[in-house]
């Protein structure tokens, strides 16, 4: 068994992995290769890979690839490999959601009782106090609408339920989905206090300029899908305008953003720099589930969160 | 019919309460009131009163006082009034529950996920990323223990139902509570992540040396009940030594917190300056009550959140 880790674990997690694998086994880490021939050859050994190395290195296939652990839940990128039928693809499933859930809700919710305001005053050791309170908001009882229907947008929904708010899903074919055509979308933004973004990136410029232009006056837009799906520059103006009373952004167009970019001096914006999927625990659950599905296949188990690259899902 | 508004409500909200009373009445607001005789001598005709005025008001209490409402949910600083068995008293019930509850929980979220960090970035225009991710924390499973069993503590609870905590609740006679007496609780604070305390002021300095020394080595402490329900030298010295991870504090022993406090300047807490219950509909809801009460008691209703002074509650 020949293992190829790209994934940038840190080397307790290093020696976890190896101590878990049955022997014999081979795992090469990417940051242990002396040079970029040995690596490219060290890939191309692989039975089993862990991570996402760049598309380029699939020029060649690995020839004997059984199992590839993706450690991101998106794919597209690798939609158009000649992976041969044989080799079975996971992703990581529900794994960011509750993480990213916690971010993006945590973000709306920072943004409605001032908790961003209130970090500056602290940083300033000054005081304000009740002066600040007709400025707050509470989500209790507030219309959402969740673009998108997948995991991320079920632990969102989950963590929205506890707040009391009234969810509309949107997804054109989930049964868990309330909104299924963009027409029905359409309709009801302009009742939706808060509109949280969860969808891929294969939904580019999703949230465009019709789209903002149905949003309501005084309502917040979050994003923790990708950067992509949101016309950033059309976001920025109904911000500027008023329109929209503040956003929460986990991805932007361009990351890292770039300094110029305005967003960063806006008040009433939350930029949390794409951490949403992350915490301390993030890489003990990738090597975990990369071993279960190891495990699954020498036994003739299935693997946990099995993906079709061409389909994307 | 003769009313004394002592809330400090702004003028639309004057406007309302005049127009929505049925005539013939007469409502005396404070910010009206030219002199301090004239404000004592309105105050002591009133029928119907509104709000929290000072204790020392009552050493003569309003003769003919049907209904009082305050505009607070604590009441114990009028628990030795001597007011008429006739008169009835309502509090907030749980009108700050859900605001207060949104604030403890957000502010965890926040410490949590990076979100104070993530603003002084912003503020800074500097892009971490990646980076940060490994400092993150996840509430989600988490054991959390709450104290006090009110109308506080079970909002509190239904937002940490939606971020999937296993969830006690300290309450001496609540049937809501599985935490009863204080040696449950001492037993129980080894295993939680997180303790949020949401105790009345009756319980002065219940989160004691004692209690904190239970506490599990980083878990997060959090208090939105009253300030003096904290031995606040204690608090600080368990952060101090790393014993806690962080706190969130919407209340302090002293309020405005002392510009020499230790708090002000320590990292990984987050000081809400009694916000909680606040939103900008606050007082909206003070005269919905206020006007609902009037009209109950004058068509012989029951009273909405009645309470009882000398029990404080």
């Amino acid at each position: 068994m020949i293992i190829y880790c790209y994934s940038a674990l840190d080397e307790p997690l290093w020696q976890q992995l190896r101590d878990r694998l049955s022997p014999p086994h081979t795992i090469y880490f990417r940051a242990e290769s002396p040079s970029k021939e040995d690596t490219i050859s060290h890939f191309q050994e692989a039975d089993y890979l862990l991570g996402n190395p760049p598309v380029e290195w699939f020029e060649t296939v690995p020839a004997n690839l059984k199992f590839w652990q993706l450690d991101s839940v998106g794919m597209n990128q690798y939609a158009e490999l000649p992976l041969s039928n044989e080799t079975l693809v996971a992703n990581m499933g529900d794994w960011f959601a509750r993480p990213c859930a916690e971010t993006i809700v945590g973000g709306i919710l920072a943004l409605y009782r001032g908790l961003d305001k209130l970090t500056l005053l602290k940083q300033k050791t000054e005081w304000i106090g009740h002066g600040l309170r007709p400025q707050l908001k509470i989500i209790f009882k507030q219309n959402v609408v969740v673009l998108g229907a997948g995991t991320l947008a079920q632990a969102v929904h989950a963590v929205l339920t506890g707040l009391g708010c009234s969810i509309h899903l949107f997804g054109r074919t989930s049964s868990l989905a309330n909104l299924h055509s963009r027409e029905e979308l359409l309709s009801e933004l302009p009742f939706a206090d808060v509109v949280i973004n969860t969808l891929p990136g294969t939904a580019s410029n999703f949230a465009d300029a019709e789209f903002f232009s149905r949003m309501k006056t005084g309502s917040v837009y979050a994003s923790i899908g990708r950067g992509d799906t949101t016309d950033e520059k059309v976001l920025i103006e109904a911000l500027q305008s008023k329109q929209l009373d503040g956003a929460v952004l986990d991805v932007t167009e361009s990351e890292p953003l770039q300094p110029d970019n305005p967003l960063w001096k806006m008040d009433n914006v939350i930029l949390t720099q794409h951490t949403g999927g992350g915490h301390r625990d993030e890489h003990i659950g990738k090597v975990d589930l990369f071993l279960n599905n190891i495990f699954a296949i020498e036994n003739g188990g299935s693997v946990i969160n099995q993906v079709d690259l061409k389909k994307g899902y």
